[in-house]
Order: C-alpha cells, then sequence, then structure tokens
C-alpha cells in the first residue's frame, strides 16, 4: 500500500472545524448548540445579489476567463475607490474566495522551504495553506496584555532569515479582532523595503472596523507597489461565505500574471455567484455597510461587557472582525471545548467555541485561550454568553476558584 | 524588488488560452470566430439544476460543510451506483471542480519533487497542477499512429525512478478521444501493484464513450482499493464548467482523510451549485445521457469524415469525449493557431483551434498537430471545418503540396 506525503501527514485538522462530530452528537441528544465557533455572519445577503441570480437566462453555465468575469472586476475596482483604494482592473482578479487568493499569493512568490512570518494567534488554515505551498509559517507572537498588537519592527527582524520572503498579516484581524494602525503598518513597510519581502494583506474584515478611523489597506502604503498583494473576498462583507467568490490585488505584474498562470491551471471560479456578486458590489446601498456595523459593534460591545464580568476571563480591546480571542479560568481549552459538547448543558443548551491552541503555530501556547465569533443577534448572544458562564463555573478544569457569576 | 517564485516561472500559460487576446482582436475586426480550442459543451443544462436554485429560499449563502453538502454526496453515490461504481459516502467528497480533486490527490499522495507519470498529449493543465504541487509531470508518449492507445507495461515500467509515487490518466481521454479498455486498465495495475503506484484517473468525460462498450473505471479494478483515487467532475456531463462542482472518489481512509484535511483549509466549495447539482443528479433521466451521447457522437462522425477528406490531413480514432487531437500538414501549430487568427479569415469568418504542442510535455512533440473540441451542432461544425479546411489551403506554412478541397 503506497504512503500518503508528508504535507499530508503535516496538515494539522481545522481546529475550528474538527470538534463538529462532537457538536452532531449534542444535537442528536437533543441539546441546542450555539455555534460561537465559526465565522459564518448571519446579516442577510444583498437583495441584488440574488435577484441577479435568479434573472439569468441562460441554460449553460460556461466557464468564465480565469481572472473573472471582466464586468465584476470592474465593479470591483470602483468598489475599492469609494473605499480609498486606486486600482484598475489590470490589477485585480477574480479568486475562488480569499483562500485561494492567499494561496496564489504564496505560490506565486515563495519558493518550496521559504519562509513567511505570521503574527500569532493566526487563522488556523494559513497553517493549512502553507502546506499545499510547501512553504513554512514562522511565528510572531502577539499577546493578550497588548491587545494583540503588532510586535516591534526589530522584533519581526529577528524571525528574519535568508529564506524569509514575505509577511503575511489579518487586518482587522481574525481570531484577535485587532486593527493594525497606520503606524503599525508603516513599521512593516520600512522592513520589506529594507530586506525586500512581500507584504501579503488579508483585508476581508475590511467593513468591519469599530475604531472610527479608517482601516489603513497595505495597497495605500507608499513605495510598495512591487511588495503587496491584499487579499479581500465577499463571505464576510456580504455574507457570502458558501459563494466562494473573492479578490486577488496586486500592482506588481511579474507577480500579477504569475497568479493569473495558477488561476488558469484551475480555468474559472463559480460562474453563478460572480453574477450575483457583480450586481452586490454595483447597488449595495452604503447603508447595508453602516447598518451591519452598528450591528456587530452592538454585538461586540455586549460581548466584551458580559465576560468582562466574569471572575478570572481576560477580554483584550476589539476593535474589528467579528472575533474576539480571550483568556479563560481553564487548563486545557481543547478540553473545555470538547467538555462543553460532550458532558456539558445549561436548560438543554450549550456553546461551541474554537479552541487557542489552534491558531497558535508555537506549541504550548494558547492553551487557555478560546476564540469566540460573535455572529448572534444581542439577545440569542446574551444567552450564550450565559450558558459559558454556567459552564465555565462548573468546568472541573477550571482554574479560578471564585464561583463565576451567572446572568449579568 | 523581490521576485517571483521559481514555480512561477516554470509554470507555462494555458496552451488552450493563451491565444485569447488575438480571438478578441478577430472579433473587434468583426470576424467570427469558432471556439474549436475549448471544451465548453452547448447542450442546455438541466432544467432541474436552475429549478432548484431558483428555489432557493435562504437569503444567507453560509459555508457547507468542507467535503460539501451530505445530500450532494449521497446523490453522487445513486449517480455511481447506476454506472456500475459501488461507492460509499465516506469515500466520496465534493470538490471545487474536478481541477481541485487532481490537485488534493497530488497533494495527499506525492511529496515534493516526487514524479507521476503521465500519457502525453495531456491535459494541458495537468503541468500546472504539478506545478502547483511541486512535483514533476514525467511523460509517456502515445502515438496517433496507435490511435493514443497506452503503451506497454514495460514501456511504463521504464519511466520508474525511486521518485514515482502514482501514474495520471485520463479515461476517456481529453485531448485524444481515446478509450483506454479493460486491458489496458488491468495492464496498468499489475504496474501499480509490484511498485506501490497510485492511480489518478480523471474520468470527467465517462459519459461521453462512443465505443458501445463500457468505460472501465479504476474503481472497478480488483485489489487497486488502496492505491486509486477517481475523479470527477459536473463540468461536461450537464454542461455546467462554470458550476466548478467535482467529486474525490478514493477507498484508501488515510488518502481520503489527507484530501479532507486539504479541503478544510479551503472551507467548502461554491454552495449556490452544490444545491443545483444535487438536484440534477437525483433527477436527469438517462434519457439526457442517451441523447446528449447521441448528438455528440454524430458531431464525432462528421469530424471524422470531413477532416480524413482532407489531404494531409490523419485523424485517429476518435471514442470518447468531445476532442480530436489531429495531425495537419503544416510547419508549425503555434504559427498556424495564430495566423488563423490574426491573418486569416474566410467569409468573415475563422476557427480558434488549440496548438497541439501544449499538450507534450516533450520538448519538440505536437508540432504538426492540433486539439479540435467539436462543441458544436452539426450544422455549425460543418462550417467551421469548411472555414479550417479553406485556411489549410492557403497557410503558407503548409507541408502538403496538394490542393485541399472545400465544400466536401
Amino acid at each position: 500500500m503506497p504512503n500518503i506525503s508528508r504535507r499530508a501527514e503535516a496538515t494539522p485538522e481545522s481546529p475550528i472545524r474538527r470538534l463538529a462530530p462532537y457538536a452532531d452528537a449534542a444535537k442528536a441528544r437533543g441539546t441546542q448548540v450555539y455555534h460561537l465557533n465559526i465565522g459564518q455572519p448571519d446579516v442577510e445577503a444583498p437583495k441584488e445579489f440574488w435577484d441577479s441570480i435568479k434573472g439569468i437566462k441562460d441554460p449553460i453555465v460556461a466557464y468564465t476567463n480565469s481572472a473573472g468575469n471582466i464586468g465584476l472586476r470592474q465593479a470591483a475596482v470602483e468598489h475599492y475607490k469609494e473605499k480609498g483604494i486606486d486600482i484598475t482592473v489590470d490589477q485585480i482578479f477574480v479568486t475562488t474566495a480569499g483562500s485561494e487568493a492567499i494561496i496564489f499569493a504564496m505560490l506565486a512568490c515563495l519558493n518550496e522551504g521559504d519562509e513567511v512570518i505570521v503574527p500569532e494567534p493566526m487563522y488556523a488554515n494559513y497553517i493549512g495553506f502553507a502546506a499545499i505551498a510547501g512553504i513554512k509559517c514562522v511565528p510572531i507572537t502577539t499577546k493578550i496584555e497588548d491587545n494583540y498588537a503588532l510586535p516591534s519592527v526589530a522584533e519581526f527582524a529577528k524571525r528574519i532569515t535568508p529564506k524569509t520572503k514575505a509577511i503575511l498579516i489579518c487586518n482587522p484581524n481574525n481570531p484577535t479582532g485587532t486593527v493594525y494602525g497606520r503606524g503599525q503598518l508603516e513599521g512593516l513597510r520600512e522592513l520589506a523595503l529594507k530586506h525586500d519581502l512581500f507584504i501579503f494583506a488579508d483585508e476581508v474584515y475590511h467593513e468591519f472596523n469599530y475604531t472610527g478611523v479608517p482601516v489603513p489597506s497595505v495597497l495605500n502604503l507608499q513605495g510598495l507597489e512591487s511588495n503587496v498583494v491584499a487579499i479581500d473576498s465577499v463571505s464576510k462583507k456580504f455574507s457570502l461565505c458558501g459563494a466562494r467568490v473573492g479578490f486577488f490585488m496586486c500592482r506588481n505584474p511579474e507577480v500579477f500574471h504569475s497568479a493569473v498562470k495558477f488561476a488558469q491551471a484551475r480555468l474559472s471560479p463559480p460562474a453563478i455567484e460572480q453574477v450575483g456578486v457583480e450586481a452586490a458590489l454595483r447597488h449595495t446601498p452604503r447603508a447595508y455597510f453602516e447598518s451591519m456595523k452598528s450591528e456587530y459593534m452592538d454585538r461586540r460591545d455586549l460581548l466584551v461587557r458580559k465576560l468582562r464580568q466574569l471572575n478570572g476571563v481576560v477580554v483584550p480591546e476589539v476593535n474589528g472582525a467579528f472575533y474576539a480571542m480571550v483568556r479563560l479560568p481553564i487548563d486545557d481549552c481543547d478540553r473545555f471545548c470538547k467538555w462543553l459538547l460532550e458532558e456539558f448543558s445549561f436548560e438543554g443548551k450549550t456553546v461551541m467555541l474554537a479552541p487557542g491552541t489552534g491558531f497558535y503555530e508555537t506549541d504550548g501556547l494558547g492553551k487557555d485561550e478560546v476564540r469566540i465569533a460573535y455572529v448572534y443577534r444581542c439577545e440569542e448572544l446574551a444567552k450564550a454568553l450565559d450558558v459559558l458562564a454556567q459552564g465555565l463555573s462548573v468546568y472541573p478544569g477550571r482554574t479560578c476558584e471564585q464561583a463565576l457569576p451567572l446572568h449579568n
């Protein structure tokens, strides 16, 4: 029997999805599970998306251009212009969601065995993408005590080796909810120019910014035109996670052309969703984003307030995206998250969380942390957090002896 | 300015798509272009596909399971059962079209630098997939004189090195239209067992078989359960190339589980098309496939008859898929295909073909070959072939002096 590959052995299971069988079993027992583990937004997708898809007349679903429909690329250019990002249609192409855009950036810019520096805790799938591309994610740890701010340029510089080719950031950040400001990005710019590095920026949460100050896009960093690849997706901004439509943006023609060659090999992004997304980008009023942002800010406020009332829980500043990476008074997040699904329920309910360990590349970190996605309306979110509080108060592996309050 | 990767430099442009700018220019001049270059079928997709999509009520497009919707997997199991292939839902998952399924097979089974033996002429994108996976396609040449039959097992054995981990076949074959019968596959089985190799079989043209004898699936080769990955897609069978829904089928649990981990990293295949494809698989009557096959057989007959009437044109047996790889009396297929688009027209029309060179990994082969996709109804196809005949008769680089007949 032939062996599987080393990279298959090395690829971790998704920390967000590996608990799914326990959740299924809990549901089978009749327990209601609040899914705070996955970033699946619940705001309705724009009506224009569905109207345009339901109006498709052609009975055949043909390949689109490998770079996506030109109309969609033009609509995206207009969308970014409104956000203060000036790119041309020759600098953007359509990918099968943000995931593929990141893989293409890695494939186009890094040789096998090369290194990309990534702040941790990091979006867990970056490690899977790196495995696919045969490269290495080198973590640089950010700390809850600093609200997960980027470490200093000097700290980054310490991780640079002859194999370092890129830095990958996610801004606003999944899983921490941190927003990196202009000053932090300008530090990275100096580093990239000095060491000839690419900067990949996953900006899929660009609309989810609660700081009151615009989130800087790496595309607007002066002098970095040849070094930057920005990644976006409609998954979060339009609640279209399953549509698998994203964008690869880059002003370096060689990198752009290389990524398009990889796109040609896989022929075409999904055609039907492209039609819907073009309509959504062209016609969704600004009010849609404003109301969505206001909804998520209310949830964020509720989450932070309720969690901070619990003894032993540490909640940093949460300024963007729709996640918080919090410290809990527990012995082991993997055990706790599994216990919540397997052994605990409160009034017939439990919560599913993403264990913190899965977001760290450094062994041993994140054991008392979890990622919480606030993707429920406030009333439901409050109930879910009460269930979590109750779980914390009776969990056998809790490290904080004082009883935790319920129903604050 | 940082450099692009070596694999980006090494990845060829798609031979099927690289002539697109010349076709666009021809159209801009008012010339009608017959697209015989790309396998984009023109038969209407099943009505059930569209009905189910247009009936979607949920306003949110959520992630599906990374392995695809369970209902779709079950529908696929039934579909394969009807075709005489017995697999279970634990042996099939949904991919973002056949392209992704092949990439996952390579990633799961081969280490970087490993080799896969592929009969050439080969589907050109296999080279791109191999570049993405960091592996090497080792060609084994099949010949037009043998109707592109698989070479002997002894010939295959000569290409096996310590790095050989798999054989990749496409059956029925793109680009040649060859169908490999049971005897040829059983030769490969012995080889795979003896040398502990995987066999990857791209079976996306399974329905397009004009031999009168069922095409054997590698899934039905006894004793190869641990070695085989079969790839399918709905692109061709339902004219849904842009839907990006395919299947990864494998009875080796380790390989299957590894591929699912890569699937988890990219989260989800496209959600909306999965709904449509499930309905199409469940409700499309057998008559749909019968009528499609009969239509393509008529086209195949017309193509072979008309091309064989042309002096200097060599047309092998064409038994499956909807392509023929033919030899033309020309000096250089790349020059000829470009000339057709740039300099030639007949009654305001020209044809676009895929140059043969792009389907060979061995340098220098395929210079007098082209791939022709017969994806037009007979009347249109006849006109397209008349235009091609006229082009051949006046092409300055023709190697056959005798005038070519027109309008046979």
